[in-house]
């Protein structure tokens, strides 16, 4: 088999077929087969797309490319959640304890990554003691006692994508929904886990900012899973701006911690409400949505879930002191109010400007080797459809400098009032099986 | 600059400006573009195409990244013939002559390459003594003294253009009309002509095989040519079977010397009088195709073609004794005869297989450093149209082995015979100014 007919085939609007397709991906990861090759058929596909059948072959040969984590001594169903990425995104520290505490499972594997904020691990570390690093067998004993723990990603998942993606990113092929689609399910199914729920971001601040691209790839990412005998389900959900109020890592655990406490933050409780139902239903753990919704806003609202986040946190090392007392989290020096100079209702807020403000104060990574400070970040007051007056306090920045003007001039500018009171963005567009 | 933003540019379908083409050219050229990137540019190019102001911006980059050839020394305007390339093709050594005959400089810098017969170069050295290295002043010195001279290749001609061609030979990126005329008109200019004469091969033994195709690059290689201030046209002539009858390196330098010693080989005679006529309109020594036409013809048959002819191969050392007898060129130990088993019409002559089988017989090269034999070849007997009987002869071999059975098989595939009469293809299609 020759490379270059296999791209003269993808550009021609031809189906591969499954060997050309693991042929690529395997010699690709062996390095026989050039970059150079490899970017011609990346750029192939943007133009002609891949069928159903030949973006689930990709992700099967991309996860099969290294190791795959075995949970099968984890007792139940395993079901993973997995978001596209958004501003304020701290959902996973809801539905886990939420999942957790009606007896499914959750084993998570989770990344830093680079971003505007610290990833998942990053904002739990926020917690003095708390520690992600953990035997195999340590880990699946957490779970199988706790029902939830979350570790740092160790082994060499799926490197085949690691390599493509980083070759998309400097070609101008990131933007092709079933390279995407691809590239985010190879981890997810060599991550073990049984069934998938997708919490695909749509809107401004979103990797994909129409309601009809999030579909398309909520679709992909469908297709793919079920096709590879994962249940998998999708819910596109509003990434117009940034979730909830707090922005950054020590303020993000805060804030789901109030809403574990019975805190009614709205989009996040409701969203996270809504991931935990798909997630429980597919674990087998309730015969319908409607049930398993309905026992889990029981679950939030007497407290069960909040304790199933504290003993999560315990059981890593984390102080309960800090959950028990979230005054007691991490918290920077000085706090900057943003005040308004336009007064009307909040039309838009950019949630990818929020996030680089918050980068500015240190709340994220732009390199890998950049060191995160857990206590700064963003307070929003104001979210859309709120009235706003002159002189009135936007946002407050949580900075370690007395005078951040990067970040106050970003997140001024992230915000778009009009005069007149604008609809409000629907939370959850669609539910995609 | 980043080279991502350009080749995202280009994929979106935006227009280059001429900065992002000489930044990725310039920036190739020197290798701190790698490779990977240009492909990915070659795939977006492919899909996108590029305006006549782009590939004429791109051409002229390519052709400034190496060496340009100084021809200003030379007396009178020089014009240069290129081929598409095509089986049998030996135009350039009636051209050559024809041209030189009414007093225009002919300054011929060719290659060797890879093929299925030899290069002018390799033609040409089938006559003992005959050498093409010589020094730029020698080679000026010949031109201004004889009006024809042919010497070998040397300097780095558009070597950016070098480099992506291997490039997109790999990556499935060759079919691509601006990319092909780019490559084409930036080795021409920097060879140094004034003006340019293309002869654009249309049909099954040509590159490209449909008259659409072979207009559309025509096009765009006049449009490159006289935007970047060379009077260009091209002729579109026909490929679909092997030009004149013989094909090989001694019997192809034969047959040229039989046209111009006055042999009336039809599309030979016609193709070499069509090409010069235009030469030598360019080069403003007519005022009219007609006149150039009806001068050259006279040229021909009172053998002064003839006599450039011959003084330019004695000027560069070869043995005239092999061109006033060319019974004493080169000749293969074996005539080995290819006898028809069908009754009809040729109707077909696939140029490419008689191309193959001339190479299996050793007059091409396949590699490098294979040597070619300049004894071998094949001479074709019947053409399109011709009556053929059973038992009669299709065409002979020029072998060094007795049995040649790979050669001869391929070239009784090449013809196919039909009942009833086909028509003639035409020669010339188009003059594209």
């Amino acid at each position: 088999m020759r490379m270059v007919d296999v791209i003269q085939k993808k550009r021609n609007g031809q189906k591969l077929t499954d060997s050309e397709i693991r042929f690529f991906v395997e010699e690709y990861t062996a390095g026989t087969i050039p970059d150079y090759q490899a970017a011609a058929l990346m750029m192939a596909i943007y133009f002609k797309g891949m069928s159903a059948d030949e973006t689930a072959v990709l992700t099967e040969a991309m996860a099969a490319s290294g190791d795959t984590i075995d949970l099968s001594a984890i007792e139940g169903h395993i079901v993973d959640k997995h978001s596209t990425g958004g501003v304020g995104d701290k959902i996973t520290f809801i539905t886990g304890p939420l999942v957790a505490s009606v007896g499914v499972p959750v084993a998570k594997m989770s990344g830093r990554g680079l971003g505007h904020t610290g990833g998942t691990l990053d904002k739990l570390e926020s917690i003095s003691g708390f520690h992600i690093e953990m035997s195999k067998e340590e880990f699946i004993s957490n779970v199988n006692k706790h029902k939830l723990s979350v570790a740092g990603q160790t082994g060499n998942l799926a490197p085949a994508d690691k390599k493509l993606y980083a070759l998309r990113d400097v070609t101008g092929t990131v933007d092709s929904i079933p390279l995407i689609a691809g590239s985010i399910m190879s981890k997810k199914l060599a991550s073990g886990a049984d069934s998938i729920v997708l919490d695909v971001k749509t809107g401004s601040g979103a990797f994909m900012k129409t309601l009809e691209e999030s579909k398309a790839l909520a679709q992909e990412m469908v297709n793919i899973g079920n096709k590879l005998g994962r249940n998998t389900i999708a819910v596109i959900s509003d990434m117009n701006q940034p979730l909830g109020y707090e922005v950054g890592n020590a303020n993000e655990i805060k804030e789901a911690a109030e809403v574990l406490q019975g805190k009614k933050v709205e989009d996040l409780r409701n969203l996270g409400l809504e991931l935990a139902a798909h997630m429980t239903v597919l674990a087998g753990a309730f015969p319908s949505y409607q049930e398993a919704y309905q026992v889990l806003e029981q679950k939030l609202d007497n407290g069960e879930a909040f304790q199933a986040f504290r003993t999560f946190i315990s059981a890593q090392g984390g102080d309960l002191s800090m959950i028990d007392d979230l005054s007691r989290l991490p918290a920077a020096a000085h706090h900057v109010e943003v005040i308004s100079d336009k007064e009307g209702f909040v039309a838009e807020i950019d949630a990818e400007s929020i996030g680089v403000a918050a980068m500015y104060l240190g709340a994220g990574r732009a390199t890998k080797d950049d060191k995160i400070n857990h206590a700064v970040g963003i307070t929003l007051n104001k979210k859309i459809g709120d009235a706003i007056k002159k002189g009135e306090t936007i946002a407050v920045l949580h900075s370690e400098q007395p005078n951040p003007s990067d970040s106050l001039s970003k997140v001024k500018e992230a915000y778009k009032v009009s005069e007149d009171k604008p609809n409000k963005h629907q939370l959850i567009y669609e539910v995609i099986k």
